[in-house]
């Protein structure tokens, strides 16, 4: 009776279970939600599959996950901006507010952060309670399986909006699902041409539909030729790494032109990437900004408005649902990547 | 056989004539273009009119007209980047290069400023002949009707992107010309709901068309209100006053989020502006942008693609077409305020 | 025994008292700080004389006074940050961190600000109870006098710093405490020429000790031929309006070079400033940033850092010092102007 | 009669002859200017050295040598903003101005930059005629020997400026002389705390005389660990890269704090640099700007003004003078890293 279904990593290793735990108990700056629609990240096939960093930092048992829409139906006794019933979203990256990094406004890389689903219990469930701070109050108007993805969306809306991309060529590469959200996300704002690279044909289809005009496969054909045939040698004003290859961030930074910039989201398999920072970087006077997570929360109008706007279709994105309980389905479509975002459904909404 | 029609301003006082002048020399660092297409800007009916800046400024006889587009037919001998043929606009603000703006970088209010059609020939005429340094080559996608109508646009451009507008709550104060061409341009860089205002019914239908979300007339709606009301008290994150009406400015600003910023295009017809500085901007923290000019090229870079990608349809802000030999025609619509964008084709393509 | 001595507004009109008061109780989220040091801010002259926003907003009793570096002697339960012996002076702006403003990471301009001395009790006082969210913790090494003046020398950084100063030609309207620090900052960030503007002499001999090259009153001199004659028509880069004066104001922004900007803090004493915004801020191209309170925390970092390095003097400021009974006298010497900063020092310090 | 004395590489290969060449001739848009003072720039080493990269793109014979301040002594019939007897130096980069970049007011990224003493005749010479559009006048009060420099300090105060680092701990990683310079600058514009290493103690001690709070040596002490507990674990706001070493960028990385920035000056010698962009960029959410010559002229105001008003000294870093025949010995100490800037004073000043 106080039980809830839920995913969680019991042990370390490989694999998950779906199977019950205790719904949460709400703190005095807690709220409870009810989970009404949840989304796999590319973090949790790796917490999944037991990766390196999870064995360091996460302990088990752990309900998994973090992008999700729910109902409020408990506020803690110190909650003052939030009631039963309000319609909500969370901010991933629980922030300290006091270190050094959140006492400069960026609470996105705060020296202490707690991530839900990894530090903290996650959204892979019926229940989940989370800490005011984190909440976001969603537009009702965004329906609830784009409310679960505004998490993602966030980083996507970060990478493209670290520089105005508006009357501006883009080159994209990668195009999983941030990838791709980023995509529709620089046509929203005002890119006028967008080159989007993967090597996953299935991916660069998805890529058509967000909005790039040109999608180009690195195995098929010479992107830096490419890039520079189609822009008359000037190359992209921004470029936007969503795919965690070196190759790729190559070919991009070959391909910035002088004075350009450059967002860094994507995560490189290996500690150490090597670039010619002289030819790529220096000499052509550019600018790089390493992104992570999303500002907390001037990030999330951005994101909530592109949706409620209808200026945003997360439709072609969306391309599974299965029910919490058959959530491995999803986590072996993402290793395949024959994927875009993959939602999982609480029971009561499957 | 080395004249040319063309609409000039003969002699102090109001009016102008549609009459005959020498086809202009060509200087060394000079291209002469063959006129395709111009369009009226106020200024020009400013001339007309003979007010008090153009008595100050203007000799006559004088050649009107800035906005344009042309083909080169002639190029001086110390010209290096264009050849006869090419299809080119040009900006009207022809700098010095050596002032203390110009050096830094501040071309577009150049202290030395030359201004086209008013400190030196125009382009109302079959053939007009201008520096080099003040030609942008034309992308040829660009329909001719268009590409006149790049430099209003170019206005338009760097009072939307003085702030991102992604994501963003705007209001427009004014619908002339120019504010239409920055409710497109606001669309089509992403902001997500846009407040358009006027007290001319005609020029808010074109405002809807352009993409304005909410239409609002002041002589029939209290704006402050309904803009409160609309946005839950937030009011907007971005201002662009291009109407230069003052209780448009005032209204405007009192509807300024804390934090948020301004735009101002619109000139005041009254030298003296009354304002609440303390709460509608210092209290709130906002930023306010002066206007005036594109920035020399880099406006033109994206001015120009917004209009080539498709991502900005200028059809609906360009209500009439005369010859220019009718042009007060175009001048009387102005004065009404019945009108878009008037455009003014010479012999050859009317 | 749990009585304190404090200044307090007893009731509507003009004056304040030098009385008794409970020592505040602790709230959970509260440190309680003894305090050391205080300084006068000219809104405590305003709330003194009762004036027209006092009086809508005030509810006495009230203890008076925010600028302040004390000693932490307890804490309540769910504080984090702080403990015991803490040295720490506070933000005035206690923010509501859920607002519009603040989850845009504007905090400074929350819509339900709290403010420290008018909306709930001040510093004043042998010891004030504040929410561990403002409070900040004291570099060592800054002396107790210099700590207190931090609340205020944080807005003449964020004036000064709205843009980068280095290099530029700076003009200070109005050398008033806050003028004076703004000086002192534009000349510790590398300003390299600064005007400094007063009508009075007092203040004007101080500006000169903070590091204003030039200072001008305009009751003698022609402000604007002045610095035009001495920049060689160039004008000013940055100007930095701390008078509330507008005619200081207006002076100002016709000084203010094409392409420059303007930081406005000081407060108009009418609603209505009248501008020619035709000429001095549009057709410039300028930028004019409102600036109110302090970035919280980002600018206490840069606060300070620049006392703690010995880059910035205050001593030249801190023209008078008395102990909180005495009150009134420096009051007074704020009314004739005659006086930098005021220091109160409660009966531990006197 | 019409030969001067010059510095010229004469022939592919190490080496330059002190020898006698024509006085160039001035063409339409030149001035001639009598050089009065010269110095040498790591790059003239390169050239005499005959390296990969001088190879490939200079031809010879080729008069060296860029940095410079002199007189004007004849001007070209197109010149209108100088005249003989001006006093003034030059920005090395000769832009075309009708580039991609440079039409998007990065002239210093200029896609067919010409640079003085390497694609044209250089300074190394007692006469050198160069285009009106890149000389600068000089501020009298500024000395010859510090005008020359103003070149490569133009490098470190944009190297510095790419952030505000009012307020801010940096850490500079080279002091050779333009980093050297850049603590000059960094200090002059309000860094609070200056870290600076190097490997070579003569160039620690010059940095300490140029304003650096901490000289770390990394042969003797492990820079990670001394700046770390120096921040209290924080690390720096900016890193300002100048030494063109490797394990000096990836130490610098992993002290910028989170939200910091960098800045990267120094040129590796290896085409390929290996980094930990996760952890040390992206993660932290940095921004990282490639520097490479200076803002044309935007730049320029701002080194002269700190030179002019004194606020920078550099005096400390100009450690040898050579007559320009005995340039050998320059390179010489320049090879053994004995040196800060060294000058190269022709017959006339010498």
């Amino acid at each position: 009776m106080n039980e809830m279904h839920a995913v969680v990593k019991m042990e370390p290793g490989t694999g998950a279970e779906y199977t019950t735990r205790p719904i949460p108990e709400v703190r005095d700056d807690e709220v409870l939600i009810k989970v009404l629609s949840t989304s796999i990240c590319g973090s949790d096939l790796h917490l999944y599959n037991w990766d390196e960093w999870s064995e360091q930092r996460v302990q088990v048992p752990r309900i998994m996950g973090h992008e999700m829409a729910g109902e409020v139906v408990e506020v803690g006794k110190a909650v003052r901006s939030f009631k039963v019933g309000d319609y909500v979203s969370a901010e991933t990256h629980i922030y300290c507010g006091y270190c050094y990094a959140c006492r400069h406004g960026r609470t996105e890389v705060c020296m202490n952060l707690q991530i839900i689903g990894f530090d903290r219990d996650g959204a892979f469930a019926e229940y989940v309670s989370l800490p005011e701070r984190v909440i976001w109050k969603n537009d009702p108007g965004i329906p609830r399986e784009w409310a679960s993805i505004q998490e993602p969306l966030g980083n996507a809306v970060d990478t493209v909006l670290a520089e105005n991309p508006a009357g501006k060529t883009v080159l994209v590469t990668g195009c999983g699902p941030v990838g791709l959200l980023a995509i529709g996300v620089a046509r929203a704002t005002g890119a006028t041409t967008i080159f989007a690279t993967d090597i996953n044909e299935y991916r660069l289809e998805l890529a058509l539909k967000m909005g790039a005009n040109f999608i180009l496969n690195p195995k098929k054909v010479n992107v830096v030729e490419y890039v520079l045939d189609a822009t008359h040698g000037a190359g992209v004003e921004l470029l936007l790494e969503m795919s965690g290859s070196v190759s790729a961030l190559r070919d991009g930074l070959r391909l910035v032109t002088p004075g350009g910039a450059v967002s860094l989201l994507g995560l490189f398999p290996n500690r150490e990437v090597s670039l010619d920072l002289n030819n790529d970087v220096i000499l052509k006077g550019i600018r790089v900004h390493g992104i992570t997570g999303r500002k907390i929360f001037s990030t999330w109008f951005k994101t909530s408005r592109l949706l409620a706007s209808g200026k945003l279709d997360l439709d072609p994105v969306i391309t599974h649902r299965f029910p919490m309980a058959e959530f491995e389905k999803g986590l072996q479509l993402m290793r395949e990547g024959l994927c875009g975002k993959i939602l999982l459904l609480p029971p009561s909404a499957a």
